[in-house]
């Protein structure tokens, strides 16, 4: 993009890696998938998510806890219990977490929580935050606006990375459209278009695009196959019970069975993902939750 | 809609009037008009247009100082000496001042120079923003998303009212569409509903629908007879030269020429525009700017 | 547009005008409406509907005998007793009639009943029926595709003009887009844009636009406001009970009272609506029905 | 779908094959290819085509002959010399041909040369043209409108199927939509609903969603992994010399490469890709054109 610096890719380089773990990175051939709830309910649902992810194998785990609600009635998610639930299950389940900031105060309790901050796609544009993320030593998942152009989506990086944060991963999410069969319009055309102009890693969220658990499957090969770095996909316990997205989160199972699937269509691109069950069991704890939480 | 309460009206309930100033409503049977340019580029400009505005009349004047960007490389605004510019505007001119809040740690300094703050298009739904915007005595301009949906957009209206703050107000500003001839497509149809479903003064902003000066006035005379409380309407003294949107700036002769075509628009559907020419010269002021400003 | 000629407007051109009857011409500075139900049901509807048009005064009648519709299964439309009834609508009312026209095999029949063939949304580009009424001596009102440009909707009506037929007059009657609170989103800004580029008259249908009888009135201001040349409005006697498109028809009360309201708008910006009664009774008849559509 | 019956699928129905020559089925296991220009130039041209197509392996070739263009000032295809150019493709090479028929008028014509009748995306909705090729004996491919909803892509089917005809087969091409990064959105959404929803095979065009040759190839991969039956690519021997769509069209050679790739990844899926060069040579001919056709 000619307004542009820092996102843009020269025609021999490389995708950068971006690092949310020591073991896992994203942007080489392995593939990265991201798995978990709309939001964390609590340290039981957590867990049981974990375990499953673990063995799928799924790379790190999503939850969100501070939530972008349209109703300010909604539940707006646990907030700083959240936080303590997500670290728990990185020192139980060795899996990196990553999780929702919504503005530059909740950055600090995140940033010492969480692995990869996510943006979400209503503050693709809230240029002060992404600035603030500039300044922080976390990898940041950008996820694009609802309508947004790819120019604005690129745009979004270049004041992170401009401000002095190199990680970041771009995400996309689908678009709004006229059809409400899905509840967007996953827009492969831009990741095809982003792998050629930026270096930045491309992930796809099918889930928020499909809206429906049972696109998800079909929607996440495609954009394995189109080219994308990685997944984000939410997956749920008991998906009918979740307290938001309740409509297309994947089954425990659903989701290792998609994840077997994801094999040969790696391989069949020049790619791979993870088969082995050797992720760490992380380390011991007491942890305890208020019994509220728990519960 | 269900899941709101402040924002829905009632059948026998009237537009909530809000007040911007000691002289300017908005919401009653006045129409109030908002002028200015896209960007506060300096004292001069800024004295040109307001002496425009006052003898149009238009009602209150608008100026970015801190402006939302799709590029951290573009004009970001004057920022602080912007501010001053504004408040020197009203001093001089007794007229009134919106600009934009970009984030939470702008509000101080806005809501002292300012009388109407507005919140963008890209920060919607930066709920953190609204909630904060809850807790300030100051009246709020919120305009629509570039993709927003009616229950969205009432959905943000109910975070700042339910935080504290009754004295929003909607506006409409055109939402992304598949043809670019315009540069959105103003949508008089949620005008037209939120007419009906709150009593939140709701006003049109038919600049950065049209994208184009030439089709700004037949649409705010669309806007106003489709039941809009008031328009904002960017003009310049010399729109060509614009730092930003100089495309969609009316000159300021256009911009009196409209006014004066709005008047018997309002009559017709019994409602009234400003025709005297009383509004006050302001009270006298010392203000002296740096010299790279006033320039 | 470059690519096109015929529909062309300079500077200094006025708006062409299309006679659709001995007393009804469209791009003048009177107003045209254009009012009736979405499908014609049977003759006693169509007199109903008439005997208010004509003392509102609207000027023409609209009424669907062959309809397109989504599913093969849905009511199609009276087809050539429908066309009777139409015939039958200007004998008694005096009334010019407006119905659509959905292929070549229709044009002959159509045309002998009516006095402007409507080119339906979904074929505005079906490119052989445009040619097919380039060649047809009654004036076309072409609808805008469901998401045509500006560029493909002057294009269509180039491919009319250029097949031999001056008489075309152009109808907004909104696009389709992501939020579905209106059926569809009405784009003035189109109108305003067709306005300065070609000088064929142009028309507005807020009812399909709208979709709820609500928001007609507003839209049907707006449009006017904005430098529509007329308006299409669907209208029922008893809205409700529509065989298609109930949720958008006025009440033929309800049309009385917009038609009134418009009135003082037009004269606002310099237009006017017919408001004598003088519209002539029409010729005696003795036509006769099948038993199944008078009843 | 509710209101539809035909083209729904019940949970144990398999994909229905359409068979388009005695060795080319859609829907089968055996994905299916079809490529080719936009536009049929010349002999040669489609000549230089069908030979790379034949070695690829692509199953079956296309080419416009009636093309529907925005400007009626712009190329409308060779008509009926195209027909005859596409017919000496069959017998030269074996290949099936499709090629998009317009009206009514160009049905008997169209189904003489060409085994598969296309419905391009401006007429699916044209319901008359439906109706009329749901009693021809051939199979149709039934291009998605550019802002088509499910509905209304399942209906259009419904038409041709109910009278008739049960040789369809679906095609997604990309929605309108705000970004003009790419030339429409790739709706793969749609292909995995319709892949769960109705019986009927679902192919997918990469070439007109993309709109840039570059992005084509991933998108095509694409909607191989999410489940289409079969691919339409438009490719030429010179592309930027394409008297259409010249900015989309792959060079043979990639063309070539595509197909290669596309492999492994039909295999990862537990599809096949044809692989084998034993498509016949076709008869021979004493074929010959107008020189200007020729040359």
């Amino acid at each position: 993009m000619a307004n542009l610096k820092l996102v843009n890719k020269t025609d021999t380089q490389e995708t950068t890696l971006v690092q949310i773990s020591d073991r896992v990175t994203i942007g080489g051939s392995q593939l990265t998938l991201i798995g978990g709830p709309c939001s964390v309910e609590n340290l039981e649902q957590m867990d049981t998510v974990a375990n499953t992810l673990k063995t799928a194998p799924v790379q790190a785990i999503r939850g969100g806890v501070f939530k972008p609600r349209t109703s300010p009635y909604s539940f707006q998610g646990l907030g700083q219990e959240g936080l303590s639930i997500l670290t728990e299950m990185r020192r139980r389940h060795g899996l990196p977490v990553v999780t929702e900031v919504m503005s530059i105060s909740q950055i600090e309790a995140i940033a010492s929580h969480a692995d990869m901050l996510q943006v979400g796609s209503r503050n693709m544009q809230n240029f002060d935050l992404l600035k603030a993320l500039g300044q922080v030593d976390k990898p940041i998942l950008l996820k694009r606006g609802l309508a947004a152009t790819l120019d604005e989506f690129l745009g979004a990086a270049e004041y992170i990375l401009s401000h002095g944060n190199p990680q970041v991963v771009l995400c996309e999410r689908g678009i709004r459209s006229f059809d409400n069969f899905t509840r967007n319009v996953l827009d492969l055309g831009i990741v095809a278009a982003l792998k050629q102009l930026t270096h930045l890693p491309v992930i796809v969220d099918p889930s928020h695009a499909a809206g429906k658990r049972e696109l998800v499957a079909p929607l996440a090969k495609a954009a394995i196959a189109g080219g994308a770095d990685g997944l984000m996909i939410e997956c749920h316990p008991t998906p009918e019970q979740s307290v938001s997205d309740a409509r297309q989160a994947l089954s425990l199972d659903d989701m290792v069975t998609l994840v077997r699937e994801l094999a040969p269509l790696a391989t069949a691109i020049g790619r791979t993902v993870e088969i082995s069950e050797e992720i760490s069991e992380g380390e011991e704890s007491n942890f305890s939750l208020p019994q509220t939480i728990a519960a």
